[in-house]
C-alpha cells in the first residue's frame, strides 16, 4: 500500500504524552482557580456563522480567519473567545443572571504565517464578567486577583501584573489636542516594548502628531514609581480633561482594591505604556509579564469594555475580561526550561503479574488500588519478566507491584520503587496503598 | 447600529451554565476513570491536512467532512479521534512506549443534515490501546471493564455492554460459502435493531445471499442465552471454519476475563447481532445500551483492529478502542429527564458585603473559604440588600454569607441556607467552613 507521510500542519502544537500531562496539569490548575472564584463554565461551538462571528471584525483579523462554505452556509472558525461570548450573552440574556461570570478554556484558530511562538491553533483561558446594566469598578480588581492566584498556583516564577486605564491615556492625548487620533496613538504606543521609543516617535509623527507632543507622550508613558507615586505624578500634571480625571480615580480605586484583595505590591504595578491594541477597551487594561523574561511578552492580558455586544443587541452589557494564552505560555516555558515533565505515566503503579495464574489476584489488586484513588495500570502481555520491567521503566511509572505465585498465595506484593531509592519490599496491599498515596 | 441576530448553526450543542456544569461533571467523571486505568492524555489538532486525514476515508464519511482551502493547503476538520490516533502513533512510534494506552476527549465534526440526536460538533471520549507488535487478548476485556466503571460512576442507570467477535461472524458467513460478501453482510446485520428482521433479509437477498442462507444468518444472530449457553450453542453448530473457531475461543477468553475483572454478569452479554459498521474491526466488538432505553442506540462502541495505521506506516500496530459519544448521550439523558442540573452556580457560597466599609473583611472571608477548597463568589455591586439576596437566589448558590458592620467587627458572618432548610445562623468563619465543606 502506498503510504501517506503522517504529519500535522506547521503552527499546530501536538505533544508527546509526558508534555501533554504537564500541559493538562497547567490547564487544570487554571480551571481550578477560575472555578474557585465562581466563574461558570462555557463551551461555545468552534464553528460559527461568518455573518455572526465577523459582525465586528475587519482588517488584519479577517485575513487570519479560517473561513469556508459548507452547503449554503458561510462559516468561520472562532479566532478568540470574546466575540462568541458577546454573541452568547446577547443571545441568552434573558436566561442569564447578571453579573454573569464565565470562564472558557478552549482552542481558537488563526491562519497566521507560522513563526516561532505563533500558533494557528491555541488555547485561550478566558474569564469575563458581564454586568446587566452596570458593573462595579471593584470587578476590575477581582480580575487581577484571580490571575494572581493562577500564577501563584502555576508556580512558574515571579510575575508582574501591569495595569493602566484607557481613560487616562485618552484623556491625556485629548489634553494635547489629539482627540481625533486617540485610537491610532494607542495602537502605536502599545508596541513600545517591541519596537522601542524611537520607532514609536517616528510612527506618531507619521500620523500627524506634532513633535512637541510626541515628547510629551513619551515622557508620559514612561513615568515610573510605585503605585502611590504614580498616582501623585499623574495628578501633578494638572490635566483637567474629564476622562483623564475619571481614569486616574479609577486607577486609584482599582489598585487600592488589588491591595485589599490580598495581592502583594511586588506582583503588580501601574504602567502607563500599557495600551492594548484592541479597540473595544474603554477603561482598566492589564498585561502580565514573567519577571526576567520580557521576551515572552504579555502572557495574560485584558481589560474593561463598555459595549462588546453592540453588534447583536441594544441592551448595554458592560464587562471586563482577561485571558491567558496557554499554548504559547506553555511552549515558552518549556522551551526555556522553566517547566519540564515529571512523568510520562498517568498511572502511579504498574501491576505486573508474573504469569497467567496470578492474573485474578493482580487484577483485584489493581482494582483495590483504584478504589483507593491510586491510578493503576496492569501489564497483560505474556513477555518475560525482563521485558515487563523494561516496559515499567520506559513508561516512567513511579512504582511496580510485582506479583508471583508466592505473593498471590500470601496476599502480598513486591513493591519496587522504580526510581531505585526505596528498593523492593514485600508488602500487604494495605501497606502498599499507604506508600502509593504519597 | 444595525444588529446581527445572535445565533449558532443547527446541529451544534451550546448549553446554559447549569447544563454546562452538569455536562462537565460527566466529562470529568469519564476522564477520572480513564486516568485511573493509566490511559495517557492526547490532544491532536482539530484541523489536519486532508491528504493525511482522508487517506482512508471515502463514500459517506467524505461527504460529511468540513473540508476547505487555506492558502496552499487542503484542510479538513477531524471527523473522529481514531484516524488522528493512527496518524499520531505512526508519526511518533519511536517516541512512544507500547502498549500505548491513550484517552482523548475532544470535539469532532461531521457536516451531516441536522436532525434530532445528530450533532455536527460533538465530543467523543475515546480510549485505545495500541500494541507494539502484538496486543494480548486480555486488553479486549480491559476495555469493557473501564467502561463498566465509567457508567457506574456516571450513575445514569443500568446498562448492558454487549460483546461479539467479527471472526465468529465472518467465519460463520464463510462456512455458508459467503466469503466474498462478509463486509456487506456485516453492514446489513448491523442495522437489525433499526430496520428489523424482514428488512435485513430483504437487503441480504438484494446482495445475492441465497434465501436458505438468510434464514441461517437470522437464526444465528438471534441466538440467545447466558454467556456459557451462547458459547455452547456456537460450538454445537459444528462450524469448522478456522476463523470461526478462533473467534469463539476469543469470545470465551474475553468474556471469562470480564468476569475476572470484576464485572457483574448482569452488565454484559454476548450478542451475535453486534457487527459494527466500520470495516477496520477484526475481532472483539462492543456496543453499550442503557437498559430500558433501546431508542438511545449504542452509547459506547468499539472493537479490536489489527492494522489501523497501514496507510501511514509499514509497522503493524494492532489495537483496541472504545468510544463514548458524550454530546449525544448527554442530550438523550437530559431530554428524557434521566439527568437534571443540580445547580446553576459554580460557587458554593456567595459572600455579600452589606456596605463598602465591610469589603476588606468580606474579601478576606472569601479568600479564606477558597484557601479551604470552597469555591466562593463575592457580590461587589452597590445595590440594596433585597437586590443582593435576589441575585443570590437567582444564581442558585447553596449559601449566602452576609456580612454587615456587626459581623465584620465581631469576626463572624451570617450564613444563610438558600434552600431555606437551615435558615440563617451567625457563625465564625471556621464554623461556616465546616458547613460549607459538606
Amino acid at each position: 500500500m502506498e503510504k501517506v507521510t503522517p504529519r500535522i500542519l506547521p503552527g499546530f502544537m501536538e505533544l508527546l504524552p509526558a508534555d501533554q500531562i504537564l500541559f493538562n496539569d497547567m490547564y487544570d490548575k487554571i480551571r481550578e482557580v477560575y472555578e474557585s472564584f465562581g466563574f461558570l463554565p462555557l463551551d461555545t461551538p468552534v464553528i460559527e456563522l461568518s455573518e455572526v462571528l465577523l459582525a465586528k471584525a475587519g482588517g488584519e483579523t479577517e485575513k487570519q480567519i479560517y473561513r469556508f462554505q459548507k452547503g449554503d452556509n458561510d462559516l468561520s472558525l472562532r479566532f478568540d473567545l470574546t466575540v462568541p461570548l458577546a454573541r452568547y450573552v446577547a443571545q441568552h440574556q434573558n436566561d442569564l443572571v447578571f453579573p454573569f461570570k464565565r470562564y472558557q478554556m478552549s482552542k481558537v484558530y488563526r491562519g497566521e504565517r507560522p513563526q516561532k511562538g505563533r500558533f494557528r491553533e491555541f488555547y485561550q483561558c478566558d474569564i469575563d464578567i458581564i454586568g446587566g446594566d452596570d458593573l462595579d469598578i471593584l470587578y476590575d480588581a477581582e480580575m487581577p486577583a484571580v490571575i494572581y492566584h493562577v500564577f501563584k498556583k502555576l508556580g512558574i516564577g515571579d510575575f508582574t501584573i501591569r495595569i493602566n486605564n484607557r481613560k487616562v491615556l485618552g484623556g491625556f492625548f485629548a489634553s494635547l489636542g489629539l482627540s481625533d487620533k486617540i485610537e491610532e496613538i494607542l495602537r502605536i504606543i502599545d508596541k513600545i516594548e517591541k519596537i522601542g521609543k524611537d520607532k514609536v516617535v517616528e510612527e506618531l509623527v507619521k500620523i500627524g502628531v506634532p513633535e512637541e507632543s510626541t515628547d510629551k507622550i513619551i515622557d508620559f508613558i514612561t513615568i515610573t514609581g510605585d503605585r502611590k507615586q504614580m498616582l501623585e505624578s499623574l495628578r501633578a500634571l494638572g490635566v483637567e480633561d474629564e476622562s483623564f480625571v475619571l481614569g486616574v480615580n479609577e486607577l486609584e480605586t482599582v489598585s487600592d482594591a488589588m491591595v485589599m484583595f490580598g495581592m502583594p505590591e511586588e506582583n503588580f504595578r501601574i504602567d502607563l505604556s500599557i495600551a492594548r491594541g484592541l479597540d473595544y477597551y474603554t477603561g482598566t487594561v492589564y498585561e502580565t509579564t514573567i519577571n526576567g523574561h520580557p521576551e515572552f511578552g504579555s502572557v495574560c492580558s485584558g481589560g474593561r469594555y463598555d459595549n462588546l455586544t453592540g453588534y447583536y443587541t441594544d441592551k448595554k452589557l458592560p464587562g471586563i475580561g482577561i485571558s491567558i494564552g496557554l499554548t504559547r505560555l506553555f511552549s515558552q516555558l518549556r522551551d526555556n526550561g522553566l517547566i519540564a515533565p515529571k512523568t510520562g505515566s498517568m498511572a502511579k503503579v504498574l501491576v505486573i503479574p508474573m504469569d497467567k495464574d496470578v492474573l485474578p489476584y493482580a487484577v483485584q489488586t489493581a482494582n483495590t488500588f483504584r478504589a483507593n484513588g491510586i491510578p493503576s495500570d496492569v501489564y497483560y502481555g505474556t513477555k518475560g519478566m525482563k521485558q515487563k520491567m523494561k516496559y515499567a521503566a520506559r513508561m516512567g511509572v513511579a512504582y511496580a507491584a510485582i506479583i508471583g505465585t508466592d505473593e498471590a498465595t500470601n496476599g502480598v506484593l513486591a513493591l519496587k520503587d522504580m526510581n531505585g531509592e526505596g528498593g523492593q519490599k514485600t508488602l500487604s496491599v494495605e501497606e502498599a496503598i499507604e506508600i502509593l498515596k504519597n
